[in-house]
C-alpha cells in the first residue's frame, strides 16, 4: 500500500467523522423540531447522506484512499489478499464516526436542547419492521450493491484516484439510499452505525430515548456479510 | 467486438441485475408500507432508476460496456452492423433483470410479507391510461430520446469508456423518467418489464395482485421500436 | 466555424427537439391528470429541463456544437463576432422546438385527449404576474445567468467540447430554473417558448385554451437582451 | 498568485453576484407568493445555493480562481501563508453579494412589489433558535465542511482549475445545505450574509420587516472562524 499507518488513521477519522457530520446531520435536519428542514423527506436524507460519502472520501482521499467504511476495507482486503492495514482503517473510521456525532449534535446543539422525542434515529439506524434475519438480508443485499460496484469502478479509474470516480460513489450511495434504504434505513456501514449509537448512549440529549443495542449487531453484521460476499462476486466474475 | 462471450454474459446479468434491484427497489421504496421512503414520490423514483443505471452500467462495463437493455444493443448492432453478440446480450439482460427483482424482493422481505395490495407496480410498469397504440408511441418515443442520445454520446467520449459518459448516461435516465415517465412509468427496456413480471408472477408474495399479462407486449414492442428508430436517425443524421 | 451549414442545422433541429421534448414533457408530467409524475413540483421540473439541455446539447454536439438556443447563439455570435451561421442556427432550433412540442403531444396523447384544462403552461411560459416591464427584466436577467457563465465556461474547458461541460451547463439550467424561475416560468430562450406556442396553437388539443399570443414577445425579447447584455459583461470583463 | 487585482476584482463581484442572485433567487422562489416555486421545500433550497456556487465559480474561474466566499479565501491564505491579495478578493466579494441581492429583487420586482411578509429570509441568514453561541458554533462547524474539503480537493485536482473540481465543491454546498442547514441556515459565507442584509436594508420593498442587525455578527463571525479551524486542521493533518 501507498499510504503510511498514520496517514491512513488521520485520514479515516476526518473522513468518517465529516461523513457522519453530514449523515446524522441530515437525519437531525429533517427530524428535529425548530428545523429549517423539517420533514423535508427521504430524497432529502438520501441526497445528504451521498454528499457526506463525496466530502468525506474526497477529503480524506490523499491520506488514506478516502474508504470511509469498514465494508469497503473488508471488500478490498478480500480483493488484494493484503490485510496488514485494514485494522488501521477500520480504527480510523470508528473514531471518526464517533467524533462526527459528536460534532452533528454541537451543530444541532439548540435543537438537541429543545428536544422532546427519541433521538437514535439521527444517530443510528432503525429498522420498520423489526425481523432480524430479513434485516440481515437487506443490509447484505444492500451492500453488495455497494461494494460490488466499487469495486468494479476501480478496474475503469482506479479507486479514489479522480473527482469522477468520487462524485460516480457518491451517487450510487445515494442511489442504494433511495431504493434500498425503506426497509432498515441503510447502515451499509458498520461504523456509520456502531460509532453513532456509542455517541447516542453517552451524549446528555434531554429524551433522547433508547440506544437500541439489542439491535445493534445487526447493521455491523449485515454489511460485513455484504462485503464478503460481493467481494467474493468481483474475484469469480472480474 | 473486444468483449467475449462469457464475460459479456456475465456482465449483463451481473449489471442488470443492479439495474433492477435498484430500480425495482426504489419502486418498493416509495410504494411498501413500513418502508422509509413511503410516497416519498416521483423524483426519488427518477433518481432511484437513473443511479441503478449508473451503478449497473458502470459495474458491468470492464466485462461487457454495459448496455444492460435489449434496446440499447439493437440500437447498437443496427447502427454497427455487428449482430454477432446481440443475442448474448440479451440473454443476461433477461437473467440478470430476473435475479434483480429476485434481490428486490429479499431485500424487502418483511414488508412483502405484510403487503396487502397489488404488486405488480413494483416489478413493471402499469399505464396510467390503457391505450395500446397510445402506450406503445409513449414507450417508442421514449427510447428514442435514450437510444439516439447514447448514439451521438458515444461519438464524443466513447460508449461507456468513461465514468463521466456513464454518468451522463444515467442522467439521461433521470430526465427520462421526470419527463416521459407520467403516461406509463417509462419501461425503455424490454428486459426491465419482463424479467420482473415473470419474477413477479412467480413469486409467494401475498396478495400481489394480477400480473397483467395482456399488457407485457407493449413495454417490449415500443422499446424496440424505438431503438430501430433512434439508431435510424442517428445514421441518417450524424 | 468547423461546422457545415446543412450538420449545423440538422443537429440544432435534432437537439433543439429533444430539449423540448424533455422540457414541455415534463411540464406534462407534472401538470396533466392520470400522469404518474402529477403535481410533483417545481424540483422535478427544474430537473427535467436541465437533463433536457443535457440530452440535446450533447446529442447535437457533434454535428453543431449544441446551442439549441437563439440567446446562446447571439451571446456567442457577439462574443466572437462571425455571424455567418447564426441564421442556421436559429432556423434549426425553432423547427426543431416546433417538432420536440408535437413529440411531447404524442407521447402524452392519451393524457391530452382527456384534459379539460388549458395547457398553455405545458409548452409555453406564463408569468405569475403580468407586468410587461418586470416580466422582461426577470427574463433578461435569467438569461445573463445562462449566457454569461456558459461563454466563462469556454474558456476554461472550450465551448461543447466535453462531456463535464455540457453537464455544468445542464445543471447550470437546472439552477436557473430552480433559483430564477419563480416569476415567469423562465423561457431563457426564445426558440423554447416561441415553437412550443406554435405547436399549440395548431394542435387538435381538446379544451386546450388560449395561446396567449399577447405574451408572446416577452420571452423572445427578455432573452435576446439578455443575451446582448451577457455576451458584453464578458467582452468586457474577461 | 498567478491572477492580477484587477482580474481578481472583476471577478470576484461576478462570480459572487451570480452566486447571490441564484441563492437569495432560490429563497425568493420558494417563499415569496406568485412564484412558480412557493413552497417548494428544502431540497430546492439547498440544490438553488449550490448550483449557484457551480454557476459562480466556474465563471469567475479564469479571473480570480473563483473564491466567492472570504471564508475561502481566509482559509487559502492561512495555508500558503499568502495574503496580500486577500483584501482585493474580500472586497470583490462584498461588493458581488451587494449586487447580487439588487439583481434579485430586480428579478423578482412583481413579486416584491405585492409583499405583505418579513423579507429578511430572501437575503440574510435567521436562526430557528436564537442562541449566539449554539448559532456560532452551528456556522463554525459548517465551515469546517466547506473550507477543509476545499483544501483537500485542491490537493487532486488543483483548486477550481477543472470543471470537475468546481462540481464537486457545488455538490459539496449542496450537501452542507441538505444536512447543516437546519439550526442556522448556512451562511457559511460571511458575504454572502452581510452584502444582502446592506442590500435589504437599502431596497424599497414594501412590507419588508427588520434588517436584524443584531444577528449579524454571527454569520460572519462564525464562518471566518470555521475558516481558521478549517485550515489549520488542513495544515496539521496533510
Amino acid at each position: 500500500m501507498e499510504f503510511s499507518n498514520g496517514d491512513i488513521l488521520v485520514g479515516e477519522i476526518i473522513g468518517t467523522a465529516i461523513l457522519i457530520l453530514f449523515g446524522a446531520g441530515v437525519c437531525a435536519a429533517v427530524s428535529l423540531r425548530h428545523s429549517k428542514a423539517s420533514k423535508a423527506g427521504w430524497v432529502v436524507v438520501a441526497f445528504g447522506w451521498g454528499f457526506g460519502v463525496l466530502a468525506g472520501a474526497y477529503t480524506a482521499g490523499p491520506l488514506s484512499g478516502g474508504h470511509i467504511n469498514p465494508a469497503v476495507t473488508l471488500g478490498i482486503a478480500i480483493d488484494t489478499g493484503d490485510w496488514d492495514q485494514a485494522p488501521v482503517y477500520v480504527l480510523g473510521q470508528m473514531i471518526g464516526a464517533f467524533i462526527g456525532a459528536v460534532l452533528t449534535w454541537l451543530a444541532y446543539y439548540a435543537q438537541f436542547g429543545a428536544n422532546e422525542e427519541p433521538t437514535l434515529g439521527i444517530f443510528s439506524t432503525i429498522p420498520e419492521i423489526r425481523q432480524p434475519v430479513a434485516n440481515v438480508v437487506t443490509e447484505t443485499i444492500a451492500t453488495i450493491g455497494l461494494v460490488l460496484p466499487i469495486l468494479a469502478f476501480g478496474l475503469t479509474e482506479g479507486l479514489g484516484q479522480s473527482g469522477v470516480q468520487t462524485l460516480i460513489v457518491a451517487l450510487l450511495v445515494v442511489g442504494i439510499g433511495l431504493s434500498l434504504g425503506g426497509p432498515t434505513g441503510y447502515a451499509i456501514n458498520p461504523a456509520r452505525d456502531l460509532g453513532p449509537r456509542i455517541a447516542h448512549a453517552l451524549l446528555p440529549i434531554p429524551n433522547k430515548g433508547t440506544s437500541d443495542w439489542g439491535y445493534a449487531w445487526i447493521p455491523v453484521a449485515g454489511p460485513l456479510l455484504g462485503a464478503v460476499l460481493g467481494a467474493l462476486i468481483f474475484k469469480a466474475a472480474f
